[in-house]
């Protein structure tokens, strides 16, 4: 076991950890588990120092994480921490690359990828769609977005600590699109929209018992439907002989005018809104799916 | 094969289906592949007449559906219609029970039951959701409301006709209400949610393979959480160790501003409204699940 308390020479190290929340914890333990070599560094050292019995070199400095390590993953609270941090060091002596699973915005991502093309230091960013308890598992999450040689030399660690990590585009801001995307617009609003008709529902005598009967037959219904979502916006196919937006505009209105009178149909009525705008676009005789080609409103 | 042009007596006929567009003639041919005896009815009898190769019974008058029948479907186009068939026939010689499939609204099924209910009728209302191909099949949907007995009574049938038919409920209106709540209200508006993260994510560098890549995943926490929110709205429980509403408010917050400079982000937005209103109403500290206690806006 490693426990020297400073490092000194370049790639000495397979990783290093900047952070040791609750997050950086355990990605530091498990790639210690995995019999990695790998330094922490913290803000406060204390909870680093936790890490000492697990194998880990604790740092003194945070350049020497940067100094040292073949791949430096940035886990702190915000993007402003990952400035203040890169601030600190010497571009010129990053010996391997940085990878940034902070949580931030897809415009920060962009932002650090700039100074790192700048300074000549091979970045990567990346979204973490998992509990800390979930690291290290098949079913952990880590979203990588930057250069795809980049992913390439550093996916096994990667996938060591998340079984379901994958690289997302090159765009550097692509995982915190995904995050904000699909986890957070799709999903969320769709929640949002469950509970709105389970109000609904129960208050109309549906029991939530009919309701989890009927659940697996809509979830896979659903994905199906996105499948063909996604494969029409590849194509760009938008003729339909299913529904067209009409169909869906007359239906939307006739769900928000039973559900309206009985509390909140929120997400209903925002989605009649959309149906509106698409027929007003010109979309009426096209697929759902059409309404990508909405512009904002 | 029967293939007698009318009919007398009482209940010499398991099923009478009144209605012989796709879903009717769909439903009709399974019932008699299925070795049911079964009359048919249709306004324009040409529609009917092609069911008399397959076994059926064909009628000339729509009275002697319900005198002869012990299950009549009513398969019509509009409530408006079965309100025309209805007054045709006399009430007191209805023999066996009434299923109404026809495409309707919550209230106008409460309001045939009433009717029904007038006139000693043993009456049940449906909604199906799925296509006439699929009648016959294990995987079709045909939801059935009103008196347990009666489903009991009729539940073979239906079942062969839909192997995933069921009972949604004593209340005449909740298989519509379903239809509205969780195929319309839900389905709608997170498919909507969907493909305006899908524009988003799109733009913003990512590509449809990294939104498949990650949609089993999306998919599978979508359902946990709703079985969650199903939980938490049966027992009352909206105290959380997860994200309270105010951690909602902020991302969703969040979020919209990371996508409505973009384009479209309807839902997203109405979204953070809901979050708004319950944080204002005093859900701050709440689950998410307890937006089912706001009241219409």
């Amino acid at each position: 076991m490693n426990t020297r308390s400073d490092v000194t020479g370049t790639n000495q190290l397979d990783l290093a950890v900047i952070g040791c929340g609750n997050m950086g914890s355990a990605i530091a333990r498990v790639a210690l588990e995995k019999q990695y070599s790998v330094a922490v560094w913290n803000r406060s050292p204390e909870r680093a120092v936790r890490l000492v019995d697990a194998g880990a070199t604790v740092l003194t400095e945070v350049s020497q994480a940067f100094q040292n390590a073949d791949l430096t993953i940035v886990c702190v609270s915000t993007t402003d921490d990952v400035r203040a941090l890169l601030a600190q060091i010497d571009p010129t002596r990053v010996a391997g690359a940085i990878l940034n699973l902070t949580s931030g915005l897809p415009d920060e991502a962009n932002e650090l990828a700039a100074w790192a093309a700048e300074h000549g230091v091979p970045y990567l960013d990346g979204a973490i769609l998992c509990f800390p308890e979930q690291i290290g598992s098949a079913e952990a999450r880590i979203l990588v977005a930057g250069p795809e040689q980049l992913w390439t030399a550093h996916s096994d660690i990667v996938r060591a600590l998340a079984g379901g990590a994958f690289h997302v585009g090159t765009v550097h801001g692509a995982a915190n699109v995904m995050d904000a995307g699909l986890v957070g617009a799709f999903y969320m609003s769709s929640m949002v929209a469950f509970i709105e008709a389970t109000r609904y529902m129960g208050n109309a005598g549906v029991s939530t018992d009919a309701l989890r009967s009927l659940l697996p037959h809509t979830l896979d219904q659903f994905s199906e439907e996105i499948h063909d979502i996604l494969n029409r916006v590849d194509t760009g196919t938008f003729a339909t002989e299913r529904a067209t937006l009409t169909v869906y505009q007359e239906a939307g209105q006739t769900f928000l005018d039973t559900m309206a009178p009985h509390g909140p149909a929120t997400m209903i009525r925002a989605t009649t809104g959309v149906f509106d705008r698409a027929v007003a676009a010109g979309l009426a005789n096209e697929d759902l799916a059409a309404i990508v080609k909405l512009s904002a409103e």
